[in-house]
């Protein structure tokens, strides 16, 4: 997978993309990182980017030109002709791990990165695909959006992770929430393990825990149950954490 | 504002928190990050922070007892004795502007990032005040998330952003999505610049403005347009655009 980023920060990048999984990725040979300031496009001679907004106010907002001349010539270097250009906004839609599974597919992702500023509506008109907000709150730009994103794309990436990692339940994959997790000292001053998990009994464990991701899911996030299909055993268990919760 | 984060991979953060305006932040004096391996805290011989599951199963555990020891310690070494412990995990509260808020109000916060691993159901149960998820995807660890929660909360301290940035309306703030941005050149390869915006017409500009924000709220996000109490006026308005759309 080619994914190109375009900002005018791109040295925010160097810790997260040049460390861990993100780098291992990279040397796996399943991901190419290619952060870009597209402050190098502008065709004017002090290599503006952004400009006052049409209609008056405060604030300063992407010109297309910059923006539009980037994403044309990682079009044209690229192999794959048809990437998927993302601007990342709080207009956006929202982020799940859906559209992490999607974009995983592609061979090309273009990331557009503003910050500070609002982005012309031309940008999100006639080059982006897809815009891209990952929660409901308000960050200084888009990198680390950008960020998250590519996180939750590239360890997706067939090979990127090992089993370790890939062998986790993660939350979100399920449909439910993690059941809790504990490791040694079993009493750690005097806050203890569960009996359960202490006793050798599998069938006991494995029914634990799922009732336990159930509990935790009808708890915390309800609205994850309502949009998947209980087995009839979860249904059964579902139940009897309803009863004890009452 | 105190801000500690623990992690195993400290290399991470640099190229984030030392640009742009969490740097700003910093040199402005209105924070003061550290970043801290929690590895260092580890009591056994070889710095071990992680351990196998308790009732089997693959992937690993992060152990209580370096949190425990970490969180401790940097408590001892803070003026504020109350701080806010913060877990980045799926299973933690939706984050939203409104936590953002919440938390910059606050003097002294430590966030806790595991990666790949979970976390012994201690640590969220005994040290844990909070526990967050920025969104319902997987993401490789908590770096990510405690660095959207930091930009999120730093840039709304007294006295970081200047007027330029924080003038802009931002979304969430208003409880709607912003409406559109222009900026030159009025014709852009043909693709135009609305004729209102040209017009110097301040009047239908902020009649324009104020539409099209409701529109694209209406559009893309209508749960936001529940959750926040109109105007009469901006009830007029979004009834005009309704109609337009039908």
């Amino acid at each position: 997978m080619q994914i190109d980023i375009l900002t005018l920060f791109p040295e925010m990048f160097s810790g997260v993309l040049g460390h861990s999984m993100l780098q291992k990725a990279v040397e796996k040979s399943a991901v190419t990182y290619n952060v870009v300031n597209f402050r190098k496009y502008a065709d004017n001679k002090h290599s503006q980017v952004d400009d006052y907004p049409y209609g008056g106010g405060a604030g300063m907002v992407l010109m297309p030109q910059p923006i539009f001349a980037a994403v044309a010539d990682l079009k044209e270097k690229a192999a794959c002709k048809k990437p998927r250009v993302i601007l990342l906004c709080p207009q956006g839609t929202r982020y799940d791990q859906k559209k992490a599974e999607e974009l995983a597919k592609e061979e090309h992702l273009i990331f557009i990165c503003g910050h500070y500023e609002g982005y012309d509506e031309r940008i999100r008109k006639h080059i982006v695909t897809d815009e891209i907000s990952i929660g409901d709150y308000v960050l200084t730009g888009g990198e680390l959006a950008a960020m998250v994103v590519v996180d939750s794309v590239v360890r997706l990436l067939p090979e990127v992770l090992g089993n370790a990692e890939s062998h986790i339940k993660d939350s979100f994959s399920t449909g439910l929430l993690e059941h809790p997790h504990y490791t040694r000292p079993a009493d750690f001053h005097g806050m203890k393990v569960p009996d359960v998990l202490l006793s050798g009994n599998h069938k006991l464990i494995e029914e634990w825990r799922n009732k336990e991701a159930l509990r935790r899911t009808l708890e915390r996030r309800p609205d994850l149950l309502e949009k998947i299909e209980l087995t009839p055993q979860q249904k059964k268990w579902l139940q009897e954490v309803e009863k004890e919760v009452n």
